[in-house]
C-alpha cells in the first residue's frame, strides 16, 4: 500500500515529463490526465525531434491506435533512444488482430525496441500471444479465461511487465500476477480510458524504478477513480467529468480502497 | 415509429462496429457518441488497414473536414472494398464550397466510389448540387430556401439517400422526402454535432437495410438527444455533458417526442 | 474598458471565420472556444487549400504544438497568403526550447513570414529571444523575472505583438507594456487554455485592426472566464465544463473585472 502510495506522491512532487506518441483520438484526454495527476504531458509525432524529446523526458509511451507509417518510424526512434537512456518505454499495441498491418506493427516493435511495460485489453494481450481472438472495436472488452497465464507467459518472453485489462486487470512481470479489482463498467463505455492508464503507467514508471508496482499502481487509480466516478453519478456524461475530478483530487488515501491480490 | 425503435435496440444489441475515417477534431467524440449507443468505433487513417478494417465492420463513415492526399487515398480503397463486401457507406462531405481542393474530393469520391448516405449541412449539400453558396465555417447553418428539391435532386442522382442538416433536417432518397424538425439550436454551437450525426447514420444503415430510415431515425436520435439536453441546462458547457447523457440513456421510447413528417 | 466591450461584440456580431493550423490536442476545444465567443473556427492541414481557405477567413492561428514538416510547409503558404491579403496571422510557438526542431520551425516562421502576434508562455517567449529556458512540458509555467523586458524586446524586434502568459499575462507592441492580473491557477492543469487564447486573439484581431487591445481583450477574456469557471467549482473535470459555460456566456459586462495595467 505505502509503495503505492509513494507513486502517486512523487508523480505530484516531481511532476515526471511523459512524451506521449499516442493516438488522434486521445491525445487531449490523456495530456490532462496526466495534467490532473500531476505529470507533465508532451505530445509529438515528429521523428525529427524524437531524440531530442528523450533527453528532457522522464517515460515514453508508444501507442499504435491510429497508426501510419511515419508515425510507427518515430515510435521507433524513439523507443530506441529511450533504452540507451535507460528510460522507461510503455507499449499500447490497441487493435492488434484487427488487421495484418497492426500485427506486424506490434511485432516490428516489440523485435527491435526493448518494452518495459505492455498494456493492452485482454483480447490485445491474447492476439500478441497468438491466440486468435476476434477484435471487435478497440474497446473490446472479451472474457478470456486462461488471461492471466496468457499475461505471465508474454511478460516472460518479453521479459517486461504485461499488463491485460478487463472485468479484472492482470499485471504480471513473469513471475507474479497481480489481478487488480477495481473498475467500473463505465470505463469501457468512454473511449480512451485504457489509452489514460497507459500514459499514467508511463508517468509512474517515470517516478518508480520497480514497474510492476507501476503498473499495479497505475491500474488501481484508474479503476478507484472510475469508482468514484460513478458513485457521483450514474449518467455517461457526467461520468466523465467526474473522472477527471477523481483523477485530480485523487491522493495516497485513495488505495485504502484497493482490491488486489497476487494469484 | 417501430420502424425507429428497432434501430436503437438492434444498435445496443448488435453492437455494430463503425470504422470511422473522420476529421482530426472529432475523433473523440465520434467515438463517444457510438459507444454511447452501444455501437463499437474504429478510427483509422492508414491506407494500408482499409482492406482489413472493412472485413470486420458493418459500416463506414468516411468525413473529410480535416482532408489530406493520403487520407483520401485510405477513404477510396475503404470504400472501394466496402462497395464490393456490400458494407455502407456514409459520406460527409464537410466544407465542401471552402476551397478547391475539398470540392475535387467531394468530385473523386462521389465519382468513383458509391455512397450509400450522403449527410452534411444545407450549404454543403446545396454546393454539391452546384449552387455556389459561400461556406462560413464548418458549422454553416444558412438557410436555403429550396433545400428539400436540392436534397431529392442529389438523391436521385446518385442513387442513394441524401441528408441536409439545418433547422430541419431533409432526408430524401430522390423519391420520397422526410422533414424532421428535432433538434436544438446549442447544436450548432459546440463543434461536431454534425459529424456525430454521420458516424450514428453509419451505425443505425449497419443494423438497418432500409438507409432512409436508418438516417431518419439517426436524426431524430441527435434532434432529441440536443432537446434533452438543452432541457437539463441553458449553458452550452453543461450542453455538451447532457448531450453524451441523453445518448448513453436513448431508449425507443425517446421517439414518441419524434417531430418529423413525409413532405 | 470600451474598446475590449467592442471587440466582443464585434465577434459575436460579425462571427470571424479564423482558419487554424493548430496542434492535434486542442483542435476539438479550440473549435468549440471560438464557437463559444460566436467566432466560427476552420481547421486544416493541407497545402492544397491554404490560400482558398485564406481568402474566406479574417484571421489565421499557426500553432506548432505537434508539428510535421508537412504542416509546417502549409503554415508557411498559409501565413505568406494572409500577408499578402493583410489577414492577421497569430503564431503561438508551442514547446519551443524542448527540441532543436521546434526552434528552427519558429526561427523558420518568424524569418519568411510577417506574424502579427506572437502568443507564448513566459519559457517559450524567453526561448525566443534566445534565453535558454529548460522547457519542461507544454504546459510549462515557469516564472521569469525579466518577462516584461524580454516580451517588449522581442515585440520591437520583430514589429509586431507579443504575448507572454504566466500568472501575468505580459503584452506588448514594443512600447507599451501590458499586465494582465486575471486567471486561475486550473488554467494551468487543462490542457490546452494557451492554445485557446491563441486562437481567440486571431477572431478579436479578425474584427479590430488595433492588435494590442485585440491581444489585451483576449488574455482577459481568457483568465476572466477562468474564474468566474473556478468560482463555480473547485473540481478540475467541472471547471473545464465551467470555462465553457463562461466563454459561451461572456459579454461586456465581465469586462468590469479586468484587472490590468500598463507597466
Amino acid at each position: 500500500m505505502e509503495e503505492f502510495s509513494k507513486i502517486i506522491t512523487e508523480i505530484r512532487q516531481k511532476s515526471p515529463l511523459v512524451y506521449n506518441i499516442t493516438n488522434f483520438v486521445v491525445t487531449n484526454i490523456s495530456a490532462n490526465a496526466l495534467l490532473a495527476l500531476g505529470a507533465s504531458p508532451i505530445m509529438s509525432y515528429a521523428k525529427q525531434e524524437a531524440i531530442d524529446l528523450i533527453k528532457i523526458s522522464s517515460a515514453l509511451l508508444i501507442n499504435m491506435g491510429t497508426p501510419t507509417p511515419d508515425i510507427i518510424e518515430t515510435m521507433l526512434i524513439a523507443a530506441k533512444t529511450a533504452n540507451n537512456a535507460s528510460i522507461p518505454v510503455v507499449f499500447d499495441p490497441v487493435g492488434v488482430g484487427a488487421s495484418k498491418f497492426r500485427n506486424e506493427i506490434a511485432q516490428e516493435i516489440l523485435s527491435k525496441v526493448k518494452i518495459d511495460i505492455i498494456k493492452g485489453n485482454a483480447s490485445e494481450i491474447a492476439n500478441l500471444c497468438g491466440v486468435n481472438i476476434q477484435t471487435k472495436g478497440v474497446e473490446s472488452n472479451t472474457y478470456i479465461e486462461n488471461i492471466a497465464d496468457l499475461t505471465k507467459d508474454l511478460a516472460k518472453k518479453h521479459h517486461c511487465i504485461v499488463c491485460a485489462t478487463g472485468k479484472t486487470d492482470i499485471v504480471s512481470d513473469g513471475n507474479k500476477v497481480y489481478a487488480c479489482e477495481n473498475g467500473h463498467e463505465f470505463l469501457t463505455k468512454i473511449t480512451g480510458s485504457g489509452c489514460i492508464l497507459g500514459s499514467i503507467a508511463a508517468a509512474a514508471a517515470g517516478v518508480c524504478n520497480d514497474y510492476l508496482k507501476a503498473t499495479v499502481a497505475s491500474c488501481l487509480i484508474v479503476g478507484i477513480s472510475g469508482e468514484i466516478a460513478a458513485s457521483k453519478s450514474n449518467l455517461l456524461g457526467n461520468f466523465q467529468v467526474e473522472f477527471f475530478n477523481a483523477l485530480s483530487t485523487f491522493e495516497p488515501e485513495n488505495f485504502k480502497n484497493a482490491l488486489y491480490k497476487v494469484l
